[in-house]
């Protein structure tokens, strides 16, 4: 047996957008990138180009989540290639004006790297949003970044699920990176969640300037929580909600919950076992934006990824 | 001298009102009254009528503050006297009708207690809002609610101010009193926010419930939190926001601000400090629905309120 390292040789990343106000509301990434809109001098990296760009400026404007529809799960195939006739849905059009400026999406003019920068009311800490398995060379910069940022956690949420992955912003891009910092209400500026997402996104610049210099990234293994199951609050037969989630799980993002763990407590104070067989981690836990999903949290399970050793290809043609 | 004490003999307190969804994100209020609406058994006491009422319905299915204008500003005399015109702004229409429904205010025939369930982002814990330091009745109520709670804190806010009170929809009633816990994200419903807020409201019905059967209440004295000064957040010339409160003033609603601590943290990394002369108590630090009111935070004073002693009047003419 070799013991020689397979080495991926992955194209240069030159091409890096940063998106803010995806959600009009969540305050963090909107305020750090209108302030690189205005001075971009904490982006700039050599052999980089960086774009901060706010993705959709109409709900910005209103502080709300979007106008029409949730522009984070607009582009599909069917959105992407509609034609634009009047009276299209705000957002469908402007997932349109993005693929158009960032992608087209899964072509190879599509930008190399979108951070998509989010908030959440959940109290899910710093957390990097991946949404492939197999892709190395972000599974090398969460790597890069979760070592950078220690001793402070930061976790990788995997949402690669048939059913439950949806068609994101960032997808446009070859290698789509969601920041998910949190607990901050919508609405909200708090310093401690601006200063860690700005810290996040810092470590994974610096990835990006290193990768591009020709730095080899040994191969490495990635702790990841993959999304399993959507959780919805209790309700009456009008679909009106009957129970909160439970004191003991609110805020206990990413701890483990077992079978006869407290869950929900109805308005008349009883309380909701979780029966599921197996320890998931809960994620998202009482999130503003996802009653209207109804999603009161999504379960997650523990899984170990590992990535190849990844260089910069030597481009033969130039 | 004498020491004899003076009583003073007030009306009975026959009809109350509980207002939920003044603002129509602010789901702890809602979710009670929609409860209550349902099956009111909880909110009954002896010699009362007890009124649940879901103040700006629009607001609510929308999940928003308010659809056109802040209703819970709406309830001036130029409001309330507009004639119906048709394209009046939904809360004007609709703060005329809460008062007359409720009202008409200042009148004899106006509801003798409106409770308005309020929640903030900021960290205020459970508070109760006042708008007079000389109604003797609900200083008494508040006295009452706040042995109750102990050891748990129940602070009082006192808007009695020439430029800071504002027209409440609560102001309808002869005693109105806001309930005002957090911390809670708009469109979010937290368990224990939810169960303070029905804890207070049980205490308050059960003080109207022995001030009815004839109960005398001594004379007592309470400490509020006077409101005494706006502070806005530091703007460039073009009013957009420059800094964010600062991580040792964030969370801290209620604990002494003093003169050189730190007040703002510029996104340039700089620290503002308070330069007020006297120590002073924030609250409502960080509320996001004060970013468009140019609102960082109020401050306080404390100081020591006394009532006098309370008990229904017998009514001679019955």
């Amino acid at each position: 047996m070799s013991s020689r390292t397979i080495i991926s040789c992955l194209q240069e990343a030159k091409r890096v957008a940063i998106f803010g106000g995806t959600h009009g509301n969540e305050m963090s990434g909107i305020t750090l990138v209108n302030m690189w809109i205005q001075n971009s001098v904490e982006i700039e990296r050599d052999g980089l180009v960086s774009k901060p760009f706010i993705s959709n400026p109409r709900a910005v404007e209103k502080c709300t989540r979007y106008i029409d529809t949730d522009l984070n799960r607009a582009f599909t195939p069917e959105n992407l290639s509609a034609p634009d006739v009047e009276g299209l849905p705000y957002e469908i059009q402007r997932a349109k004006e993005i693929n158009r400026m960032f992608g087209p999406k899964g072509s190879s003019d599509a930008y190399d790297v979108i951070f998509d920068l989010h908030n959440t009311t959940s109290n899910m800490g710093s957390t990097l949003i991946l949404e492939s398995s197999t892709d190395f060379f972000n599974l090398q910069m969460v790597h890069y970044i979760k070592k950078a940022m220690a001793p402070h956690t930061c976790s990788v949420l995997l949402n690669e699920h048939p059913q439950l992955k949806y068609s994101t912003t960032r997808s446009v891009a070859k290698h789509p990176i969601g920041l998910e910092v949190g607990p901050q209400p919508q609405g909200v500026l708090r310093s401690n969640v601006f200063e860690s997402m700005r810290t996040i996104l810092k470590h994974a610049l610096d990835f990006l300037e290193l990768f591009n210099s020709g730095v080899e990234f040994p191969p490495c293994t990635v702790d990841v929580f993959r999304i399993q199951e959507r959780m919805d609050y209790p309700r009456d037969t009008n679909g009106n909600i009957t129970a909160m989630v439970h004191p003991h799980l609110q805020d206990c993002d990413w701890e483990p919950l077992n079978r006869g763990d407290p869950m929900f407590l109805t308005f008349d104070g009883r309380t909701i076992l979780y029966e599921g067989a197996n320890t998931v981690y809960p994620t998202f836990i009482n999130e503003a934006a996802y009653y209207e999903k109804q999603q009161a949290f999504v379960t997650t399970c523990r899984e170990i990824l590992a990535a190849n050793a990844i260089r910069k290809a030597s481009n033969v043609f130039s």
